[in-house]
This record gives C-alpha cells, structure tokens and sequence, in this order.
C-alpha cells in the first residue's frame, strides 16, 4: 500500500485493516509478553558479536536534563535533577563523615518517555485491547503494567543493530524535512544505497535515522514534542511486521510521521505496531555520531546493546543504547 | 598489606598512605574525566565480543520498584513509579484521543543510586578533592557534576567482563556472611579455583559476587542500607589498582565491607578508589542469574554492555548491564 | 450502637447499615461538591473571628521533611525536599547572577498525603461509588478528581474550631493507648469535662486530640503508618453525622481505630464517612501546643484557617492549619 | 527617590545605598530568624479578626497543575500531579481492600516556588551574605535552610491583610501594563484612592495587584515565567522599610517590575527587602476575586490566614491564603 491510496477520512478503518493483515496474536501463544523481542534469539546475538571489528563503541542516547524535547504536554516534563549534596558541602559544609570522606548524591524526576527510550507492549491500546488480545483494564492498573511491564525484557535487548540512514538517502543535507513519511519504497531504498551490510531481517534491531534530531539540536526544541517531524508512514505497517525485526528505533519524538496521514488522528502506526504487531519500538534516540561512522567505513550493522532500566511495570522506559562495531 | 595489619585507630593515615601508593592523579593528563575507563580500549571490546559463544544475554539489574533496598536514609528512597495514564482510562475512562487509540504513561522519581548504579567520579572526595586533585567545589556544585558527570562515560563501558564468585568460592551455600572482608587472597583463590577464564587484567570490567543480595532477597530488606554487608576489604586498594581494572561492580549496597575496618568510619576504601584511583564502583548489582551460569560451564567472562543513563552531570547512575556470553 | 455490638465478622453488614442511617446523599442536590462544607457558612466565620481574644495562634502542622510517619508502604514515602541552589553555591559556586544577588531554590516529592492532610471527597469509595452516588470511575481517573479535586474548597475551610482532647480527658498523661476506640461516649465525656466553650454543632471544626503524636515523636515513629493507634471507634459514624459538623481532624495517621474494629477489615469508619457523609477529615495533625494552651486558659474553641493546598484534581492534600485565640 | 533618579548603570550602588538605608540587621538580635514577621503580634491578629464582618472568604492562591507559570527554566516546572490510585481501580481494577472498600491516592513533584508562594529569608543573599549578615554558606546547604527555613514562620503568618489595588487605581480595565514600575507614589495614590480602610502600617500584611495575572490567565502564560510584568520600582525600598510591615505579596511571578530598571540587573529589590530588610515577599497570589470584593464594598481590609506548607528547610514554600471579610 502506498500512502497515496490512504483514505485520510478513515484513519479507523484503515488501521483496522493494517491490523488484520499484520496481527501477531497467538503467534507466540496466549501469555506470552516478548512479542517481536521473540525474533531475537540467541544465534541473533551471536551474528551480532560477530560484526564487533574495531571495537569502536557509540552511546545512542540523548543526554538526560531540564535541556530536552519535552515541553510539559500531556505532564510530560523535560527530567529534573537535583543533588541532595555537593562538592560544595563536602569543601564548605558541615562536616558529616569522619577521616575526611566528602560524598554528593542526586535525584531525578521524569517521566519515563521523557528523552531516549523503549515503549514497553503495556503503552498503545486498540478500542481498550492490549498486545494478545488483552483486555487495557487488565494489563495496565495504577500499578503499572501487570504483565507485560518492561522489566519483563530486562535481558533480552541484545544483538544484531542496523542503521538505515534515510535522511542520508532521501533528504537534504542529511536531514528529511518535517511530515516526510518514510515509505516502505525508502526503506528498500535505502538499504539498496546503503549496500549489502543493511540487509534487514528476523530478530534484527532497526535503527532509522531521519536528521531530525540534529535540526532539533541546531534550532533549539521550540514545541518539538508532537510538533511536525519526519516519520514513518502508516503505510510501513505490512513492511515492518513482513520483516520480522525485533524492534526499531528513529530520532524522533513519535516515531511515526507528524502531522500524521489521516485528517483527524493521533499516532495511528502506533496503534498497529503496539497491540497488533507486539513491536518494540524506541524513541528520541541519537544516531548521528553512529551515521556518521557508517557513512563512514560503509559498514551499517553492528553489535547493539539496548536494555532498558528495568522499573517494574513500566510501560516505556529509558535507556542508553550502545552499538560497537 | 593484610586486614590485620591494619591500625583500627587511624582511617586517616590509613586512607592518606593508601591513596599515596595507588594515585592515578595526572595519569592521564589534568584534563582527564575517564580515570580507570581510559583502560578500556577499542581492543577490549573486540576481546569482550569475542566471548560471546552461546548467545545468551543477562541482565544485572535488579528491578526498580518500591521494594527495593532504600530505607530513607540520607533521603534515599526507592523508586517511586506512577501513572500518567493507565489501561483503565483506556478501556472505562473518558475518550483522549480519535480513532480508538488509548495510551498509557509514566513517571519516576528516584535517587539516581537507588538500585543498580554506577558511581560516578564526582561522588566521593577526600578531604575536598576530587578525582585528579580537582577541589571538590569546582567539580560539583548544585548544577550537578559540571566536568565528571556520568554523561562524559556514556559511550565508554562495554568490553570483557569477568565474574569472580567469592561467595561460592569462600562462602556457605554461596554467601558470605556480613562483616565478611574480601582481601586480595580471596580474589586471587576466587581466580585460582574458577580456572583460566577468570583472569583480571587490565581494562576488565570485574564483578565480584558476595551472594549477600540472594540473602537479602530471601530475607527481606530490612535496615539493608548501610547495615552489615560482605564486600571489599579497605586492604584491596592496591590490588584493584594494580589490576588496571577499568570498573569493578558488586552485588551490595556499599561494595565494602560493612562495618567497615576501622573503629570509627565510614566507606574508607571509596575515599581511595574514586578520587584517587578514578575507579568506577557499581553498586547493588544481581550476579546472581549470571553466576549460576558461569558455575554451570565454567566460563567466567563474557562480553559486558554497561551504559549508565547519561544524566547530565550526575555524580551516579541507575543502569541495566547485559552479559552476553 | 456501642462497639460491644458490632458484629466483627461482618463490616460489609454494619457499613451498609451505617451508610443508611448517615447518608446525607442528595442533600444538597445532585451537583454538589462540598459535602458537610456546606454546613461552614459565613455566620460560623463571623463566630469563629469573634473567638479571637488574645491573638495567639498555633500552627497545627507537622513539619514536612524525611522524618516523617510514611515507610513507603502503598508507595507513600517521607517528603524528599532537595535544593536547586543553595547558600553555598552563592557564596563559592560559579557567579550566576550580576551585582552579586545570590539565590537559593528548592523542590519537593511528596504524597499529597505524607503529612498534615484534609482527605477529599473523591479519596474513598464504598462498592465503586463516590460521594453522592457518583461512579467512582467518573469522579477520578488517571488524571485526577475531575469533580470533587481538594481545589474546589480552597476557599472554605475557615471558621470556628473547638478541641476535643479526648487523651487529656480519658488518657494517662495525656495520651490513649494505641487501639483505643473513641466513642461517642467519649467525645460526649470530653465536651462535659471541657466545659461550655467544647459545644460541637453545625458548621464546626472539630479537633480530636489522642496524643498518639506525642508518643510517636517521642518513641519514633516506627511502624507508625498503618499500625496500631487510637482513633475513633466505627460506631462514632452516626454522631458524627448528627453533629453537622463541617470537618474532623485527628492527630493520627488514620483517623479511625487501629486495628480496626472487625474481624477483617481496612479502615471501615471512612468508607461510611466519607462517600455516604460526605465528611472531610483530616489527618496527622498536631494539637499538642494547641491543646496545652486550652488546657491552661479552658477555652477550647477558636477560629481555625486550614485551607488546603489547591492542587487541581487531587483527592488529598496538605495543609498548614492556624488556629488563633 | 524616584525611579528617575536611578542611575541604570549602577546596580551595585544603588542596592548598597539602599541597603545602607534601610537594613534591619541585628534589629531583633543577631539569632533572629523572623524578620519584619517580628512586626506581626498578638494585637495585630485581635485586630485582624476584628475586620470580620460578613464572613465571606477567599483564597488568594493559584491553583497548582500542570497548566501553570513555569516554563522549565532554572529547573522550574509546573507541579506535576500524578495518581497512585484512582477511581478506575476502584471501580474495575483488582481489588485490593476488604468489604468493598477503594480508594484514590496521589503524590506531587514540584518546585516550592512554583505557584502561590512566600519566599523564605534564605531565598536571596547579597554578596553572599543572608539575611541579618549570615554567611550564606551557615545558612543553605544541600540540607536546606538550616536557620531561616519556612517552618519557623510556620504558626506566625495571620493578622490583618490590606489590599492596595494599584491596578484598579491606576491600570487601564484594571491592569497595569508590563513594565509597569510601581513607586510609592503609586502606593500613596492607591491609598488615598481607597480611602481610610487601606491604610497601611506596622504588622499589617500588605497585598499588592496589579492585574498582571488576570492577563495572564487570559491570554496564556506564553513564558511568562520572568518576562515583561508590572511590578514593585526598585526605589520602593525605603517605603517598604519605612511601612514597617511584616510581609507584601504580589499577583505577579516576580514582585517587582520586569524588565529590571537597570540595564543589567536581575531582581534587584529583591536583593535589598530580603537579606537587609528581612521582608516576607509573597508571588504569584490570586487577589482578582479578592480585589473585586473590595472594589464593591470600599473595605480594603480583612483577615488574612497565609500559612506557608512548613517543609523543613525550604527557602520558600506554597501556601494558601485565605483572606476573611
């Protein structure tokens, strides 16, 4: 499907449809809470290792601070850092320890999507079902996500890493311009321009980079957080599902193209990919320095390690991934 | 030196002597923010990856939640997650968004060493210094940690991890009793007993099991924080920095031993290990999954992705390690 | 009813009875928000304005900060205040600001009901329903108490309050044993021992004084949260009602006898009070200077300014109560 | 002095020659943590009561969400309000108490200053130096406020408040354009305009509108947070002083006018009233409802019960003021 034949009144049936024909349902059976993470096998792991050459490492996370994409939407707040003591109080303060020991400490407020990040399968709902067929009311309480929390893929976000640089392939200076959807076209594009180490398949993690993020840091956030952005078209739904990937991750706040493809909607892709698909997908994370290194050697996959901090029932939760090739 | 040799009365000269044998300071230059992370080289990671034979992955997290090891002291707490949005609101509450989309969100507050963490440079200082003789006041301040923060190693900590089990290898049922100090005999019997894949060297990332947390799991938290713990022995000072280890993670709250050594103290071997040999501590870490393994086929290294949640200059982290072997 | 007759193995039974006989739904019609608030009209406040005579006032709050009654039990911790800046980032940190202006700054996590609290209407439900027969789930959701959120009565609670120190009248030194249960026997007692200016009618504030705060303090607080305490009998429920007070504070962490009175149970007294009565309580306050003062001058009304903090949806919050004599 | 005689180049010396004239230092002694609060005595509160006629309240406060001044800068946020519980759960989440009991339950994360508040006499220091010549570094640390924390005005703040609607008086539909310099020519006209009831002088509580919020409220908040506002001219100071009241609020985020009057400068007023004068400055009041009130029946002033949330340590502190006609 491309997104030409969308029919941007009908966002419902279209996502209706992307649903039937991409469901993961049962695939894994009723309990399972892995979904597209059961691509990701042990061999996986190892043909991953297997790509590691120079030993060059790259952290894709943003930093964490008050300097971030989140502008208070939704309560969604940038993270707030504080420290519960100083160097100051250690040079200048009362003394607290004996034999000269000094010590400083912090905390942090914020929300778990608030920078770099995984959804977890408890955060996108389809009319009040979750992943398998869930009821929303009985996976995700007050609580938290009560089965499919993120801690419950703690170990598992290991393996084989792959980097389409569509913004390097199809944009301007490396940077695809706001409401660019990214089609399954680009994406079959992009690895052909990128040559045979893109190769995309089962259990592989996806990174897609759009530059969006660099233009963000360059002209400041402004109302970046559900502003207009490249994206992945709704169309990518059979294409992501067809490959058999076991996450993926772009450079931007919503993953999925803003203003969205229907005339009324919000993050349709989401509510294919999430409970219908069982998809893992990655958030805000910064993919320049590790473009920049792919364009570089020609080399786009890698060893990816991306386990997210595991909060019990956390429906999203923050990570620093690290890929080394 | 030897845990009897050691004056009781005296942490300061014990602390000032140790510090003079072991100082890193200008080892790398006055500029440098990685202290023992400059060990950790390209070739380590290649070495680190080469481990991986099986493909199968750990983390070495605990979970964060609200039963975890904090007790409020030093306004510590543990995490505290809650919704944004929930399943419920989904499926019974009023409508958000168009198209049947529901969503589910959230939040954390946490000191950022409350579970499984990496201490940064800036957390301990000696008598107002910091790591390479910086005064502490210039280092972190209520802004955070303006040159050492947890952000400068965010790329850096992946490479060949190596267990060393003492619990199992001096202890009953695998644990240490508390109070248990772990000299430097301990660790080279610990890489004597395990075999060859437990060598230590320079730029390993060394994670030494006490089995106190198994404990502590088994038997609730109690006054866990601070109370009596297995760990490090203030006599290991040389032999961690003889190692040339870029990292060493325990399974306790406080890596050494609790109480400590001398009559009147409080964590001595961190006044040492951080500002001066510009060591990286973990802290609460769960080996024990990862143990029990490397028991099972004796192979005690393995490729290790350890990547602190860059927090703009925070002087701690919270992170989930993933052993791949 | 006297606590002799209850049934301890059916609360279900003796709440639903309660409900009925005390239910004050409806009377003030359907739209109402301000339950027994409405009884507090502007003529009580002209009364409690006349009760000042010596212009002393009292503080009725308990300090806000990590020394506190919470253990983190239901995720409610001790206040975590920390510093955005501080005394000694102005006097040695980096200069900031021009012409030598320094500041400090600060931030808090809390429970809205750590401390010194009013409950909302929208904190208790009876079988899923709210005050005046509201749907639970119409009333608070994810993002708050939409109807009866504490901000719709910032403006109220002013007026004539009156002491009932039920610890001095029927206590040793002052202070019930925990698990005491105050009847309405007993607050009759203390109004009669009290003397005339004790008279508790419509519109009222009324203060119960058990001295289990003084004990806490002095003892620590323990296990405080949730364990055993004096606090007011479930059978009170009726002359609660018939009072026509407007709100009824305690100084203990839940208001109601602990252990409650049944076989089975978990805070009975507001499950009738609260949905069915539409009563505000208030919890965790201290009365100790307050009730010395009344205890030497015998006058034990006086007007009372407890206006929460009007956090917009939520169904507790904190409060810094002035009483003035 | 009137605001043309400022030299703009000089914020320093107009802050020490202000200083110079009007400090209170050692005025109550050199261990006083009141301040001008020592003007504030038992017969100001007798007279405070005395101004309650009709019994009409009003609370002066803000209320606390998410939709609030604060835009993130300096690690300000608005209150962000989260639910530990809700309706929903009770309703048709799992159950979680006996008899059919549910209950809703919340925290907050918020800067102490983010809403309605006092600033505490540690917020702001001159050349390092706190109120009554403290070093600032004795006074706030990492711990907080060791010496001038709210909690020790926490019983101390009601008596009588008196409206000075310099908005009303010399605004245009109420309001006073940003960039407004209030002078206490302004405050004598209002006064006079007003008539006997608004005469203000030793104790008395002095509330300041200027209708800047009213705008605020109506057009957004856009970034507010220390922009353009009318406020108080620095050349206030001596009146201030002179006025010998114990506290002055405002309806705006900073007290005084914005931009400064000086062409490099931030908040210098403030760098007099608090540290030398030892003034309670309150900001970010709601007086509209009050002011009408007042407007309507040519009574200006009334009870005033304003007692900040007592957080151990704060350098300011939320509150809710109720002001009794």
């Amino acid at each position: 499907m491309s997104p030409a034949e969308l029919d941007r009144t009908d966002p419902t049936g279209a996502i209706a449809a992307a649903a039937k024909r991409t469901s993961n349902r049962g695939r894994w059976g009723a309990d399972d809470v892995l979904g597209t993470l059961n691509f990701l096998d042990e061999a996986k792991r190892v043909e991953g290792a297997g790509l590691v050459r120079r030993g060059v490492s790259f952290s894709l996370a943003q930093r964490f601070d008050a300097d971030g994409p989140q502008n208070g939407w939704r309560r969604r707040t940038n993270p707030v850092h504080t420290m519960l003591s100083s160097g100051l109080d250690a040079e200048f303060g009362p003394e607290e320890f004996p034999h000269g020991l000094g010590g400083a400490d912090d905390v942090i407020f914020m929300p778990l999507q608030a920078s770099t990040q995984w959804d977890g399968l408890g955060h996108i709902f389809d009319h009040g079902q979750a992943y398998n067929g869930r009821r929303a009311s009985q996976v995700v309480t007050s609580e938290g996500d009560r089965l499919t929390g993120i801690e419950t893929v703690a170990d598992r976000i290991a393996g084989r890493g792959v980097l389409l640089d569509v913004g390097r392939a199809f944009g301007t200076d490396g940077e695809l311009p706001d409401g660019f959807a990214i089609t399954a076209d680009h994406l079959d594009g992009t690895i052909a321009a990128q040559g045979r180490s893109s190769h995309v398949g089962r259990g592989d993690l996806l990174l897609i980079r759009t530059g969006q993020l660099a233009r963000a840091r360059r002209n400041g956030w402004g109302d970046y957080a559900g502003g207009a952005a490249p994206g992945l078209s709704f169309t990518t739904a059979d294409w992501l599902h067809g490959s058999e990937i076991a996450g993926v991750a772009t450079d931007t706040w919503g993953f999925e193209v803003r203003p969205n493809e229907f005339d009324v909607a919000f993050q349709p892709l989401h509510q294919v990919v999430i409970p219908h698909i069982g998809l893992f997908i990655g958030e805000m994370w910064d993919l320049d320095a590790l473009a920049a290194d792919c364009a570089s050697d020609g080399a786009f996959d890698f060893f990816l390690a991306a386990a997210p901090l595991p909060v019990t029932g956390a429906v999203g939760a923050p990570v620093n991934p690290i890929a080394v090739k």
